[in-house]
């Protein structure tokens, strides 16, 4: 009665994650295979109160799956999510490889459900940071047209991978023992430090991870006008993004319309009244699967602007869940090509 | 030779940042008394090699001083600055409790050390995470104008003073050991963590720390049609406070432009090679008196507008040196009413 799902990359911080969200959502499997590298086959991984055995990711690793979960970095990607597809499995890629190819849909279920229907064979997850700006914009867009949005980021280091948490934690601990901190996954110091710099730069001073917020939204939201400058910062945080999202609409819109559109909008929880200190932090948000946001106010520095704070669990919403999320909507609309009634 | 200087609140973060800058920069002093409340008096504190006792702060410990370093917060400055001031002595005063008063001048001596000029024994030192951004930003205002700055801020928790720097050790090691964290300095846990909360909130759904982004600003630059808004996060770092800074200039103007004028800018060094990684740092700033500009790029989003990431040591620039600079332009100026020549 399930679907046999693949986890790629199963052993690194979003593919432990993809398992524990497969599990938590009693999301429908007849089998799950744990793909990784040759180095952690063999190992085993807790899931649904036993353990999977991960196994070699190879070319023939797709023949008896009907759904791939992927997430062990773009290089991988590229070279194993075709053998996937052609063996006919649906591929929800959580790497940014095939994200802007005009072939392969990038969705939000909450936003844009309807760029699965045109999938090949292979949808894209987007960028973490991208994720949660949308599922909160969605709605406002829609009703207001959003115009420009300014966002800079708070991004905690498990957006960078398991190593980089680790990264965090070891160099917290040379400092309390006086010891010489080690930099590895970050450019520079992470503990108790804000570095401006999330993947790698490009020729306009952006780096990617800036113009994946610029690209990613635009095509999610369907609506290449929408103009998009981001600022994204790695911060010594384990886990959850915060955004600062300062954004304009097309038409006049009073904080009292988008908070209204935020109360019942899918994915969004409204965490605001600032002056009893409610609003979300990371913190809060570590486990959770919705969206959260707070500080909304007016901008009277600009024409219809606003302000508001965005935070969720970037391994969650912002990687397993929506990719789990979109694996559950492909079933709802029977766009699964081996599953297909 | 030297002035009779004394430091309210000598005990405090940027008290003792006082008197280590007095000390560095070999202000000249003929005396230095060092003034804290009841609870402090007799404690002695490090000062050129030797050490200064602390002594009580009453309403008639003004007689002998000519120049006042104010930073025992709001209330102590209200309470005592008038005498200070009623003694003949200039107060500078670190605290926000007279910044907008139209007959105290806010000053950055390399933004508006003309404002020195008319003051009337008060001279407010701005908010740390203000002085920073103006430092930047007044040579970009000359040149072109700004219209617009949307500003989100990293800021240490130093800012906050010593309980709150003990606070956030004191979360890290407590996590360590696994025993419960105590919130006493932030209304949440600051370790691993970000609040978008620093002071009070306003009617206006903003905290008074984003208000005097946009009220001194403007007054600091002595101009009140600049747009600011502000949204202002403590984060987990111990000391400098970093700042993604958007702006819109009126005439137009580009980033060799912008760079070319920040080079030559007092106060300001230019770390900026993104490709390099070189980009500045909470980190790299710690003890340092500059204001580190980076990250300057065009921002396609709008007109004329652009980003940069700005980052200061707030103890340094953001207090104790700014007020500091105050008093030797003070000097400069013949401005100390008892030291007249």
């Amino acid at each position: 009665m399930g679907l046999r799902v693949a986890v790629m990359g199963a052993t690194g911080a979003v593919g432990r994650e993809m398992l524990l969200t497969l599990e938590q959502r009693s999301f429908p499997t007849s089998s799950v295979k744990a793909l990784a590298s040759k180095r952690s086959a063999g190992k085993k991984l807790p899931f649904r109160g036993g353990e999977v055995v991960v196994e070699e990711l190879t070319h023939d690793s797709f023949g008896d799956v009907e759904v791939v979960l992927a997430s062990a970095g773009g290089s991988v990607s590229k070279e194993f999510a075709p053998s996937a597809v052609k063996a006919g499995a649906v591929v929800v890629d959580n790497t940014s490889a095939f994200r802007m190819d005009k072939d392969v849909p990038l969705v939000v279920p909450e936003v844009n459900p309807h760029d699965l229907d045109w999938h090949k064979g292979l949808i894209s997850n987007p960028n973490c940071s991208t994720i949660q700006m949308v599922v909160a914009l969605a709605p406002i867009h829609r009703a207001f047209g959003i115009q420009r949005i300014v966002v800079s980021t708070y991004q905690a280091v498990s957006g960078k991978g398991a190593l980089a948490v680790q990264e965090l934690k070891d160099q917290v601990e040379a400092l309390r023992l006086g010891q010489p901190v080690q930099c590895n996954s970050f450019p520079y110091q992470i503990a108790y430090n804000c570095l401006p710099h999330i993947d790698a730069f490009e020729d306009n001073g952006y780096t990617k991870e800036e113009m994946k917020m610029v690209n990613e939204t635009r095509k999610i939201l369907g609506d290449q006008t929408i103009m998009v400058s981001a600022t994204t910062v790695r911060v010594p945080v384990f886990r959850g993004h915060s955004e600062s999202v300062n954004f304009q609409t097309r038409k006049p819109a009073t904080v009292a319309d988008i908070r209204a559109l935020l109360e019942k909008a899918p994915g969004v929880k409204v965490m605001d009244d600032p002056k009893k200190s409610v609003y979300p932090t990371a913190l809060d948000c570590d486990g959770r699967d919705e969206t959260f946001v707070g500080r909304l106010r007016a901008d009277p520095s600009a024409e219809n602007a606003f302000n508001c704070w965005v935070v969720s669990d970037n391994l969650r919403k912002g990687a397993a869940l929506n990719a789990v999320q979109i694996a559950e909507e492909l079933m709802r609309r029977n766009l699964i090509p081996k599953a297909k009634k």
